[in-house]
């Protein structure tokens, strides 16, 4: 049974799924706009100067997708042939098609940390000074906040502060992959500034929960972001009025930041939903943001099939490996839509429990 | 004393400076859109079959730039190491950053056209196979139509037609820098399907002449695109409701194609008037398009010091090299404002003739 | 005070140190040549085949380094933008300068096994499937034997062979560096058939404990070679008459495999001399092969002065890290050699303990 | 009919198939030698130093290969995405496998030169600046000398010093690929010193006509230099007791440079009596050094049926192309060889005339 034969509950397989909204379409429309590979677009230019501002960075580089503005900030800060580390599930490294070695020459190395917190003391304890003829250095630590493929945890503020401390005495780059960066710094009540503070480089993705279209903004000092402006235009990421979508942009950070607290808040309750009635599919204690996960060990179905079921039901969610699905709320899914995606999941759950 | 300082009378430095009309504003504000990374944005998927069928191929693949359009239609045809030749001042080679060879690995020779039309012998001259253990291949060859650096000339239908006929008994592809290839076709008078007869793959841009904002279309046939897809993701291309953008491409094919003849009169005009007053600075004859050259050659001024001038009157042209400035009419310089460029340009040849 | 003021003891850099001897240079002035691009060269083309006859391998290839093996073992297996594992200290990702990402656009992540032996369950906990649009797949696992930056320890054959089902499994494939593989067999007692049978690519360094000059070989099944073949000649590996070398790779094996046992002794000696000095510098249980590591944790000096200090008594160490110095026994340190510089270094461990 | 059938009476098909002589072996056999990777070889480290001198540059560096000394040539001179020039068929381009781009993402663009002279004012008229946004920035020019692909032809002094001042002006780099530069010395009595006065990096090869078996130097200034030993090892051309290999380098330029003006005789003597034989095959006017061309465009047979022909006869030579067969002369082709292999190739031509 295809899930196009139920009518639709829910869509939670991303947040990037959200469509602009009334509000955001106008901005659209209205937007002035100029070329922006001339670097004349006044609205691009605006946003650039915006976000980086938010996080207490020189300057700002508006690109088509999070994938760009992620390969850019590395490939800005790791010379080829040398090193960044990150997390084993880091999404730059598992699910950017490889760009940052493919096209970037950057070579990797990874450590683990099975609930995906931050632990500044393991990243660093794989940090290397190149040596002699052969030995690659560390160039750069990416951090991912939140960190989606580990359910959307929050990095500790206090963390990334000890990490900057440390990096910073070895001469070693911090970039964030702020995909969710808004979702962390509403869940955790920090500021942007206080993310922005930590790290040398961070990627700000407009088109997940913040709602925009197309888009992510890359920020840093102002010799990362001319070296990423002439890579961008390389790398066939300079649009020319790109104003329409900067607009949205806009748009989203003055409508669609508080209100992540409402995504929140309706995946920790699809999340204890189901932990009511299946106990060990999910852990709502760990939903601290917009992304839940569910795992099929204790059904039985695997993590294809469940999605598959709840397809069926009108709710998509997203497989990821044998025995785990992704769920994650957006601006697209309401109360009334999260609590029927909860009902209907935890029907599911019970059902195929074994 | 700076352009700024000037009423603006006409921005001809190119036609990627348009800004989007109403019409094409209201298209974007109400269009369909889903998330296109999931290949489920109804109005990008539109216009990727609307074009490819335009052209007689199979698929589409929608990205936010030429530079992207051409690079990945060239990653696909093109293993690494392996061989694309080009006219010496092929936009593909000399303006787009070098991003064939450094990120998809592509070498190059080049065949030298003084005039920039196509020469299908003098392409083919250079083609070799793989041969023995080290000798590099030809892959592709490429073909810009309209040619920007030599004047938006027209590659003859006859010519396109010899070169696909000689490639394919060697098993050469053919991609087509189409950024104009809608002013070639208004131009001519063929067909965008006899153009795309000829060739392998085709990257037409949506951000030149047809006013739309941002985004070109690159087709070919489904294996080709399928392979395009992949790499457009890993490049960064990929874009979640681009929708928005390929609205703004089909209210483009609807509305600018024809009035494209509109612009190819203005340029001509243009140097008409500039010939007129100085000969030897503009070559009527071979404007065909939107593009002409105005050489300082035989003026006391160079190219720089030229557009200089031009601009403290407020038409903006562009220095290409040291005797050579580039002039492109689009749609936002209408017949008042090419009128008043040409005087004002005729004026200054004038005046600083040798 | 510098190195060269003392008489020389004992070089413990690195068994790629080792010079040829009389008998082995006798072979390569007798040697039977070609040109080996035209792959013509006997003694190339005869080693190529013992060596993948050895591991029970199809073809083998001929090298100028190591490095050279390892990176077209891991391109020729390895797509670029999917992805290889390693340990966290393999040779591979931390010292041949980056070339598999920079060169061969291979990504990275690594398990970690404190004590370098393998565990084929942190492994494979990594691997990963391609997955939808932009998810990237585990195409190799490397595994290096001996496993020099963790002091030259073995890897267990039986943990080899669980490797070798479980990728299989999944269609992953394992390249062995076994820079030092005949080490790993004579201290194991297994034979290299064994080892080949684990894995579908394996380079056998010929110049670090086998003490030929130069070379490397590559061995895999006919259709990995051939590719590895054709990069050869890409990166610049292609040699003319390099069955001069490849004369001095048959002498190797001819001579100077069984004799490795005496290497793995002095190294233990060395260790358990130092140990029984200073407790907690040296850890003799673990030195399996020919390296030992010496720690500098209860010194009062750091790894670099301590590589120093024994420099200047004739005894040359690599310090690796801050607190580490590497040992190295090798063909050109005999048991007096071995033996003073046990004393020395025991001595000055002694002077400097804190 | 196979090669093989006949007795061997000259192999033309490449001045790379010099087997060592005696004394070269010798000198081989008694070399000094260290470790390279440590810059520790005397032997290397003299022949680098004794070939940087020839040429008046400040540094040289040896490799295994003319390919990876072209490729580092090119690479540390040719920022990634930026631009080599070069002639049409020059070797680094058509038979290096695409290395340049592949691997150090170099793009090309070429002039053409029919009969393969030098010509300065054809190559400076592609070089362009780097400009605005997007356009790439001419960075190096290489010159090939002896031309392989045209015959071997030698560029004529003035003409490399015409370029040399062109380039100076605007800041372009020029690498030689001095292959055969030894030979272009002796046909036109110049001095090493001459040629290297005219280009900033320069490969020269010893195993061509000078006869080592394996090893290419690449000669620049220290820092070109300094760049191109760290990318050495990258790309996996670090050799150990390379010394081996540089002692038949130091043989070979004590012994093997002014008998090249045997060679060149031969070539012509060949040459000269196929003409005879058969008007317009070969064209002894133009051949100045060691390679000669036998077109087959006035035979019944194509040029691989041609070079078949003579294989059965014992006279190996190389087709290139479908009408021209390579023809090169060299240290183990003496007098004899030379006279019975022109009078065979003359005697085919004869009988396979139109």
């Amino acid at each position: 049974m295809s899930a196009g034969q139920a009518a639709p509950v829910a869509d939670l397989r991303s947040d990037t799924l959200t469509r602009p909204s009334e509000g955001m379409r106008r901005a659209m429309a209205y937007a002035d706009v100029g070329d922006d590979v001339y670097a004349e677009d006044p609205t691009v230019n605006a946003l650039e100067a915006r976000v980086a501002e938010m996080f207490g960075h020189e300057a700002g580089l508006f690109c088509p997708s999070g994938t760009m503005t992620n390969m850019l900030g590395v490939a800005a800060s790791v010379p080829r042939g040398t090193e960044l580390l990150a997390e084993s599930r880091a999404h730059v490294l598992r699910a950017e098609v490889g760009g940052h070695a493919a096209l970037a020459g950057v070579t990797s190395r990874t450590w683990i940390s099975p609930d995906g917190t931050l632990d500044a003391d393991a990243a660093m304890s794989l940090a290397e000074r190149a040596n002699g003829y052969n030995q690659v250095g560390t160039a750069a630590i990416t951090v991912e906040n939140t960190h989606n493929f580990s359910g959307g945890r929050v990095a500790a503020l206090d963390e990334l502060r000890r990490l900057r401390t440390l990096t910073a005495e070895r001469g070693i780059r911090v970039h964030m992959d702020g995909a969710r960066v808004a979702n962390a710094v509403v869940a955790s009540g920090c500021s942007f500034a206080d993310q922005g503070e930590c790290v040398d480089s961070l990627s700000l993705c407009m088109s997940k929960g913040l709602g925009a279209p197309v888009g992510s903004v890359l920020t840093g000092d102002a010799e990362l972001i001319g070296e990423a402006r002439y890579l961008r235009k390389r790398y066939g990421g300079g649009m020319r009025q790109a104003g329409i979508l900067a607009a949205a942009g806009h748009y989203a950070l003055e409508h669609n930041v508080d209100r992540l607290a409402e995504d929140h808040a309706r995946a920790h309750l699809i999340a204890a939903r189901v932990a009511e009635a299946v106990p060990g599919t999910c852990d709502p204690d760990i939903v601290e943001t917009n992304i839940a996960f569910l795992s099929t060990a204790a059904l039985t179905v695997d993590a294809a099939e469940f999605a598959e079921l709840a397809a069926a039901r009108g709710v998509r969610i997203t497989p990821l490996g044998e025995q785990a699905c992704r769920l994650v709320t957006h601006l697209d899914v309401d109360d009334a839509a999260a609590g029927s995606a909860a009902r209907i999941l935890a029907e599911l759950a019970e059902r195929t429990a074994a």
